[in-house]
């Protein structure tokens, strides 16, 4: 692609303004700092949190978004069925998704992936390292062969996904624990990512290597020119047959 | 497994009833059909049927299932919601899924999948011809290296369905389509398959090889004793840590 | 990649040079057609051949490609083990290879994949649809839903390969077989990448939408920045521990 | 299988017979110890060694086995190659095959993984827990949601295999490190398991959960009666085309 990616960075919005200690981290909300790294990385991003009309993901904004960010956590409840439903239809047509960390229970997840999508968990001074498990991978490209976050929330095998497409990075926690936590996926013609890292706790956004991957992720699933597909009640091909 | 495998076998069971040219082939329903051929193979083998109270799908029954084969067409809506998220979660539990033909626009396989499943097709006088592309696939066990069916209703990709696991079958048609015709996937601790043919026109499911693949799938989709799975908030596994 | 990929085309070029219906099609060989057309779309092309010293795939040549394509047929058995030793370290180190047709039977394709590759064929005037089955991997970039050759070799299933990470296209032909023509691969950082068409008898790489795939497919191979991997005695990576 | 799978334990057995520490753990060799506990499983199972004419592993033995299990370290170099093409054959054609520990490096792994097998590694006294993150497949059941070895040689990541088809085991080391630690393949008709621990020094082979996953791989890896395959030049299959 030589346009920019245009990535839209959706947010729950709510710690960040509630949490005096979430609010020091991110003092705009995670979406903004999200974003102001993906353009240190060259992309076009824009954001959309929870409480904007249609939470921000009208029809307009998903058909220019070529990636969609999300991030939820405490209200996966207050999520309209219907807009779900749409972003499902943009990523089956196409459009790229990266879940990142609690956002494993947001509808729009469980609903592609089809799995309760659960999980261990332990909020704590868990140390995380995540092994890269596949180095000649896009998501992968430019890293070390591990990032180390100081402190991060736990989160533990078993996960309830599907088995990954491809998988990128597994995380060792100091409690003992590990995680499948770069996960790839396609579903229609869409590409998915789900990163494990970060709890609204600690500074993980800030993280070079972090946002590194997270702009690596969404120029592996921007959508290029899709092949056609055609459906229903179709004559032969075939001349004569 | 040295008990027999529990099959139930689901059928919509309207065509049979209602159109004399599918009740000519199928006088008691296309699930009577297919349980005899799994009892001749040695499986335990009930029915179920969408207008007997909750679709035949109490928890009683499901609880006592190791495989539910799945066939509908004409009345995948009036499938209760509640039923479908039961079977859902019994699948994700570890019970195994069949779902075949027409099955492909079932709720339960929609939900499971997160793709729409759509596909091409056409009813005509198709010959289709399945290739084996895993020989050593225990849903292939005993087959030649393909099964011709003289006359069948015509599947053609794209199918829009997440990227099988493993593939086992390819089916040609005369008419110049290919089709993902049999597609294994994991979800939680179940095993599911998707298996293309049987039209309800088409005495489909009285062919030995048909009959054979039914079988071998319910045996490989059985659950065996699912490893402990555990979730929500842990205290660490390694002392002191 | 900002820069243009750099593809070697290595071919066999021994059947143009001594047929002349071959010669007819290819007058300066399949390499040099191949590699027109991936200028044509914007890559950086040239060739090497088994009869320069080195078979033309020397230190210096391979260690300034991104992408090596491989045409063989008559003569596997001349390619030098030691040569083929140094493409496969190559690809486990990053670089991109493209896999054609006869190439299936090629020592470099059979040493990554680890099984006899072998298939079933058949030289006729059979017709070949390719079927594209993933329409949004960047392989597909561009298509309609399938591609038409009229004549072509046949090759079937059984095709004894590793099951592909990710399968692009099958192929119908006319005398009832089906292939899986398009198969994505990952070893070490490499990506590889096999696709069925170009019997030296047929235009086929004349075609432009072959073109196109080819194409597609080199600017996926191409590698990144791969991320860092490290082997051998280590000391552990958690301090005290 | 109503009748016994029939497993043939192949051990280098050098290291039990020079290193007084390892003939402590081992007396009667590594092999002994692993085929006493297949028999406890119920499984049937016999030995041989690297110093046996033809390694033990003659056609009449090879003819016989329905699995193969290898446990090499020091001596993989000595394993004649015609042995190893003899094995690699036999795989292709439907044999299971499971490769322990050190056997990463073996002859026969690497020429059915096309790959460096490379890993890194640290003798010492690490703590490994192995996580189930499959936990509805064959191998893993009966386990709990993971099994703790108190002492083993450590194994990290990046491990150069090819993507693993199935993923059961992910392991987690106290310095910090983590495995890919069970992995599933298909080549040919065979399949094939990848399980990591047992190092020479550790009692790993004596614990009842490792005894346990052994067993488990070895009835998922034997064969059925595998699908027929043809290959070569062969005529149309649709009559008139």
């Amino acid at each position: 692609m030589t346009t920019p990616v245009r990535v839209t960075v959706w947010n729950e919005y709510r710690h960040e303004r509630r949490d005096p200690k979430v609010a020091a981290i991110y003092p705009d909300g995670i979406h903004t700092t999200i974003a102001a790294g993906l353009r240190e990385h060259g992309l076009e991003a824009r954001t959309a949190t929870l409480d904007e009309p249609e939470h921000g993901l009208t029809d307009e904004v998903l058909n220019t978004t070529d990636v969609l960010i999300w991030w939820g956590h405490s209200a996966h409840g207050e999520v309209a069925d219907d807009v779900v439903a749409r972003v499902q239809q943009r990523v089956l047509a196409g459009m790229g998704l990266i879940v990142l960390h609690s956002g494993h229970f947001s509808k729009i997840f469980r609903a592609l992936m089809g799995t309760s999508c659960d999980l261990k968990w332990r909020e704590g001074n868990d140390r995380e390292l995540l092994w890269v498990v596949a180095p000649g991978h896009p998501i992968a490209e430019g890293l070390g062969e591990l990032i180390m976050l100081d402190q991060e929330e736990m989160y533990g095998e078993h996960f309830d996904i599907p088995p990954p497409e491809t998988l990128v990075f597994i995380s060792w926690f100091s409690g003992g624990e590990v995680f499948r936590s770069g996960a790839c996926y396609t579903r229609g013609a869409g590409r998915i990512f789900y990163f494990r890292p970060g709890h609204e706790t600690h500074p993980t956004y800030h993280h070079p290597e972090v946002q590194r991957v997270i702009a690596n992720a969404a120029r592996w699933a921007a959508p290029g020119y899709v092949a056609t597909r055609s459906y229903g009640n179709r004559p032969p091909h075939v001349p004569g047959s």
